[in-house]
């Protein structure tokens, strides 16, 4: 095969980064490969900014059509982000029986389906392993190097700017909106960072990885998410107190008729491997039936990373390609998924154990009628820490309980909240144990 | 295809282990597959033992031949270990047009070169996922997570036996010798553990990812190894008083014309991650130029983890027999290497900072003269530690230095021993910074 040509849409941050490897490595990829990879053509209606190396400006044009319609094209790397037009490129690339790479998380997560039934229909391949985890090869690995086991659980660190935050708040003290500042002005974080910090971004991400699992696409709307908006350095600092550090995670598990997948900040031991994972880092941890409990940590975002794993996608469908194969696997690795859909549990039904900072009325009797409802709706409590006099003239309580079930909390606090006991919304953090 | 056929030779710990995942996960192996792998033969001189699940017999033979020679079997599965004799049942498998899986690291470290080219030549496919990692998919995720990536630098704690003996040395102040004994009652080790503390299992394992960085076999016995048998808790708890802790650890490093290749006792900063790398896991940081640092942690032996490996490989070729594609890549993952062999720089030509523990002869002036000795031979020291007198009449003076040649550290150490002021060889150990 002479050469194996590929058309990249979008030629933005990690557009520029895809390119520049194919160029800067562009020996070492003919070497593993076996036929030179090479750049047909790149689209993006900014052909002007410096991209921050040189090429053939004959390269740019501004119309994604070109290369979609280019039959000398094999592979189209769609870059460009977004939805509806980046979702029509896709779809008529395949109808031309292109093959397609793409980091579109958003819009895998809620537009998944249709474009897998169209790789399938039309027999060509569907590479994402820049949706998830940046430079970390978390897709491949749940599709190849685990492929042996049934996975029960992963907790991932999947959004580099909310680690960033919160990193901050931790080893600095800074409140909230001071990390978020400071983050967009380091260029982690967009301004406004709302996908990243509500926890969007995450659940997109953990709807791809639970679709890998089970071959079939998850219902992105039925992932619980909480933001990290509403923490403050004093949470971070009980939870401290507690033993514990607070981290963005995205959780699934197999419950076997139906699964959990929620996506908040989650209290986890200082000695789990997690509590570890600082700054614009990203870690995923699973556990597989057989291999047991491992963890893939590397960074986030950015231009390089994103861009390792997009042209490791090229190459892997090139790999493919110089054998005459359009499909060795479908796009969620399944040839016949167990399932048809995917049940995620109700968030009430949940079972875990909770950290509450409660704004309490400064008050003889205020905790005994906190403990008092909380016992009532079978909320034991294993911890308490409760601070001097406050200012505005409430006092911070703050408790950890044993395993109770969500309904139960919700029910609890509402009832809290209708006495005159409390003077601020309470914080309520789930705690992940082991 | 109606089933892709197996047959295993060598049904001790890891077969069983890969035997019980083909059967217990045969459902969604198959979905993921497309077709169902049979296990046809299970080749091992011991037919009796209770492998822990039950069987047909039927399957079992003592006789090798029988699965190398059945032309119903598309995958032989080499997990009896040892040299000579698996070799030649690879060697005969391949000439047969038999795909083969091994976890054989010692045989494909010291005879991979001869076992490569046969697979080439018969345009079979060889995978080795088993053979570096337990159930970390490293194998894959260079060949294909990181194909995009000039790899710079690998540090991997490799050898489950020897990082377990120095986590229970670090953690509770045993001496070498009764951590080997613990982790030879509790079947983490064999009796005598060679070569798991002498670095030669570490070494292998190095051996074969340096050879999937540049797609030719690496030089086994050019990889300088020491083992972790002469470390004391003392030397543990002085390195934790300048912030490190000691890892048994695999390193390469790329400097163009030539590599790093070196196994040994190394002390690494309590703040990287690896320092968190505890009891039987391992763990593999890699430094691609454009994915930056990544790690990847997981058990590193074990029955049910190298299973996970070994069938996550007879799955992978599975997926390609499906497709009609013998040998998708060859065996290091090159198609044209980029250079013909592999140097390794000599030890000698090294710089590294050191930890040196001396025992010194309790009299005025030995420090003075230590010191210059090592001044002398352009080794400056950052930091020491000097303890009060012994009963044996010796201290132990303990020195950081700064970046210095080896050479220069073996001369200095062999003038000193000549000299009448140390009692007992000198400790060395090399720190890795960052």
């Amino acid at each position: 095969m002479p050469s194996i040509n590929v058309g990249v849409i979008g030629f933005g941050t990690v557009g520029a980064g895809t390119v520049e490897i194919l160029f800067e490595n562009r020996e070492v990829i003919m070497n593993r490969v076996g036929s030179e990879i090479l750049v047909k053509k790149i689209a993006d209606l900014d052909t002007r900014s410096d991209r921050g190396f040189s090429f053939d400006p004959g390269l740019l044009t501004t119309e994604a059509m070109e290369i979609i319609h280019d039959p000398q094209i094999h592979i189209v790397v769609e870059l460009m982000g977004g939805m509806e037009k980046a979702k029509a490129y896709i779809l008529k690339a395949m109808e031309n029986g292109k093959h397609v790479v793409t980091a579109n998380k958003a819009l895998l997560a809620e537009h998944g389906e249709e474009i897998y039934r169209k790789a399938e229909k039309h027999g060509v391949s569907l590479a994402f392993e820049a949706s998830v985890g940046g430079g970390i090869p978390i897709i491949g690995i749940l599709k190849e190097g685990l492929s042996a086991n049934r996975i029960g659980t992963i907790k991932g660190i999947l959004n580099g700017t909310s680690n960033y935050i919160l990193t901050r708040m931790t080893q600095e003290g800074l409140p909230y909106h001071e990390a978020v500042q400071e983050a967009i002005e380091l260029g982690y974080a967009e301004d406004p960072p709302t996908l990243d910090v509500d926890g969007t971004d995450t659940a997109h991400k953990l709807a791809i990885l639970i679709s890998l699992i089970y071959g079939v696409p998850a219902p992105f709307d039925d992932i619980y998410r909480e933001g990290i908006e509403d923490l403050t350095p004093e949470d971070i600092r009980f939870a401290h107190q507690f033993g514990y550090c607070i981290k963005m995670l995205a959780i699934t598990k197999n419950l076997g008729d139906r699964i959990e997948a929620r996506v908040h900040p989650t209290m986890v031991s200082l000695d789990h491997i997690m509590a570890n994972v600082n700054g614009a880092y990203n870690a995923i941890y699973v556990e597989g039936d057989f291999v047991g409990p491992n963890l893939y940590y590397g960074l986030g975002a950015g231009r390089r990373p994103t861009g390792s794993a997009v042209v490791s996608d090229i190459i892997y469908l090139a790999r493919q390609l110089r054998h005459g194969v359009n499909q060795l696997m479908p796009p969620l690795a399944h040839v016949h998924p167990q399932q048809r859909e995917i049940l995620i549990q109700p968030m009430e039904t949940m079972n875990a154990s909770y950290y509450f900072r409660f704004s309490a009325i400064d008050r003889p009797g205020v905790l005994s009628k906190i403990s008092g409802i909380l016992g009532d709706h079978q909320i034991s409590i294993s911890n308490v820490i409760q601070k001097g006099r406050k200012v505005n003239g409430s006092v911070p309580v703050v408790m950890l309980t044993h395993e109770a079930r969500e309904s139960n909390v919700s029910k609890a606090l509402s009832q809290m909240e209708r006495l005159d006991i409390l003077t601020a919304k309470t914080m309520v953090i789930r705690l992940e144990e082991e």
